[in-house]
């Protein structure tokens, strides 16, 4: 049989880091391509303890249908927290949990897109992210990030350029791939922008508790009053991704729209899982967060240093971080990026995410991989890193 | 702001069932709307007993990220299962781990469909697959019900009529809402129709497996060579809903895209939930279903003894069943139906679902109510449907 896929899926392939990721199995290769948390940071003993005793005492409530919207307690728990923590929700905002901040992309997506829509985004931006966009048919159109976070001039130019632009997506802290945190001023423009062109934003923030380093930087949903930010959240990376719990904060209206979307996706969120996150958070999160921080710090330390040591004199620049989990490098001018990272996994055993995969236009020039410093060991890192310097010395001295 | 929705989400509302359950939440409400695996035929202890030693044997597996297509154990016993109990899945077939059955219908149509495109079904048909397809600005086309299965000739007729079909929806055994099962002989012009109009058959078999009378009907998917069915399993009735775990057995290339379409959606299902029904499986999971069909014998039979009993004699009729959750009712003629639901819930305190939730044109005219057995105890049942009788006596007598 002769199968027609639809347009938006049509043309797409899996994620270029998940075949990476499927490459690197099972073999000796040295993986810094992935984005997992590190096994350390998973509270083994804590998510164990509280399961026996919901499982013990609350069977059929963890296992039976439960409501789309999600666990209520959890819902609470996290307006309180988020209105508090981070100013985050007004009395327009609705909650709803999600299976992961993943599914917020696609629900968004659903509630808002036509196939040719546009959706505006970070450029480079999290693929997990453009995929669900592009899986529904919408056109992206990608703005260059600054140092200090998307360039605000060519966001206007993309608005005026793209009349039926529904949201715009990006992650303004510790942002994946680039590590870079996007400054209050910028975050008050793209808010102004939003609202002059009648755009709605996605704010992505799965990294902003890992900050190990200076001073938080307000959400832009702190400055919205409930009409404009869909926000997303997630567990994935301060408890346990397997779990697959995240959230939306955002207008009433969008998020019911979103509730009906997610009734045709999962019904709703695995129900034990929720409880387990609802649980966790009423322990000391706080010195749980700190904990985290205090593990990325020196991971990321290291990482930095390492490329200090072994990539830098070869012409490699890079974007220190302050929190989360991705080192983004720039290979010096005229390197054939591609030639390094299948080198590199191929003669080198380290596999590395060639950055044009975060791209909106994957086939646009670049020359710009990921690094990730959460997943391997320390000792990994030491070696992966290592081998990178002498395949740049190799390829670029 | 002004919200612009989607052309599939905008005129799309939660479902009607979903509103009766709200409503029927935390009163004195009888619900028999729910589709709830009964609270008796959740194996708890099992559960328990499996979770705690995955928790504290293999944690880190339970609670990092994992592949899209599903965890490899689970996926290749129920492969195995499948092809020696079902004849399921032939050389042609790829199987992927889904957020329940009801992320079959979200993929099946983001993988095939752009909107506009026509999806034929049962009609009525289960309300939250037809709500996927909407969502996503599929037209549907229903096909009526016979006693025996969709109407083959009606279906032709659809097939000519909407050459944009892309896929034919239906679940063949206890049909949910009309719990009909459709004979061997439409199962098989169905796959001939299909092949012959080059459309997919999405078969969605959640209640095959709580068959307590009567001999088993083949699968679709067994008669078909791995190019024109994807089948829908689920472990919603057969172990726990809250888990969120089915599966989807099709055609290789599609179930490519619709790997490609999950990314997007969830990265992956609840890896804790997976390991969950693989280890359940591995037990004396046959037993377990046995004590499910005996369970619900007794519910399913209860019902109907006290639809004979209450309803009957009003005029109600109702197809018998011989598996599933739920009893489809016909008001008699010339009766107002809307009415009788709304008046069993607000005077009666009886919950019960009108057939046109169930509808692909949901204002066709109807005069059908659905019931289930599964969720209300004996007493409850009993008690519910003897205030049925009583408004059926007032109402139609």
């Amino acid at each position: 049989m002769d199968y027609k896929f639809s347009d938006g899926l049509k043309s797409l392939n899996p994620s270029v880091i998940r075949e990476i990721l499927k490459y690197a199995a099972g073999t000796s290769v040295i993986s810094l391509a992935a984005g997992n948390p590190s096994p350390e940071a998973f509270p083994t003993e804590a998510v164990a303890r509280i399961s026996e005793r919901l499982l013990r005492e609350r069977p059929i409530d963890a296992l039976q249908y439960s409501i789309t919207e999600g666990y209520t307690p959890l819902r609470q728990q996290l307006r309180e927290y988020m209105a508090a923590k981070h100013n985050v929700g007004a009395d327009g905002d609705e909650i709803i949990i999600t299976a992961g901040a993943q599914q917020v992309m696609s629900l968004l997506t659903k509630a808002m897109c036509n196939a040719g829509d546009t959706v505006i985004c970070d450029d480079p931006a999290f693929v997990g992210a453009l995929n669900a966009f592009r899986s529904l048919g919408v056109k992206l159109c990608g703005v260059p990030m600054q140092a200090d976070g998307m360039d605000m001039d060519a966001l206007e130019t993309a608005l005026k350029a793209h009349p039926n632009t529904k949201f715009i997506y990006t992650i303004p802290n510790f942002q994946n791939p680039t590590g870079i945190t996007a400054s209050l001023d910028k975050r008050r423009r793209m808010l102004a922008l939003a609202k002059q062109y009648g755009v709605l934003i996605l704010e992505d923030n799965p990294y902003g508790d890992l900050r190990f380093e200076g001073e938080n930087v307000p959400a832009i949903k702190s400055m919205d009053d409930g009409e404009v930010v869909v926000y997303a959240g997630s567990f994935s990376k301060v408890l346990a991704p397997g779990l697959r719990v995240g959230y939306a904060i955002g207008p009433k209206a969008v998020l019911q729209k979103m509730t009906v979307a997610k009734q045709g996706e999962d019904v709703h969120t695995n129900i034990w899982a929720q409880m387990i996150c609802d649980e966790f958070m009423r322990g000391d999160f706080e010195a749980h967060l700190q904990t985290l921080r205090d593990l990325y710090r020196v991971k990321a330390k290291k990482l930095m240093s390492l490329i200090d040591e072994h990539l830098v004199p070869y012409g490699v620049t890079y974007h220190p971080i302050q929190g989360g989990l991705f080192v983004w490098c720039d290979l010096p001018a005229g390197a054939d990026m591609p030639a390094f990272c299948t080198r590199a996994v191929k003669e080198r055993q380290v596999a590395v995410v060639p950055g044009s995969a975060f791209l909106a236009d994957e086939t646009a020039a670049c020359r710009s991989i990921r690094l990730n410093h959460s997943t391997p060991t320390m000792e990994d890192m030491e070696t992966a890193v290592a081998r990178l310097g002498e395949l740049a010395r190799e390829m670029f001295a």
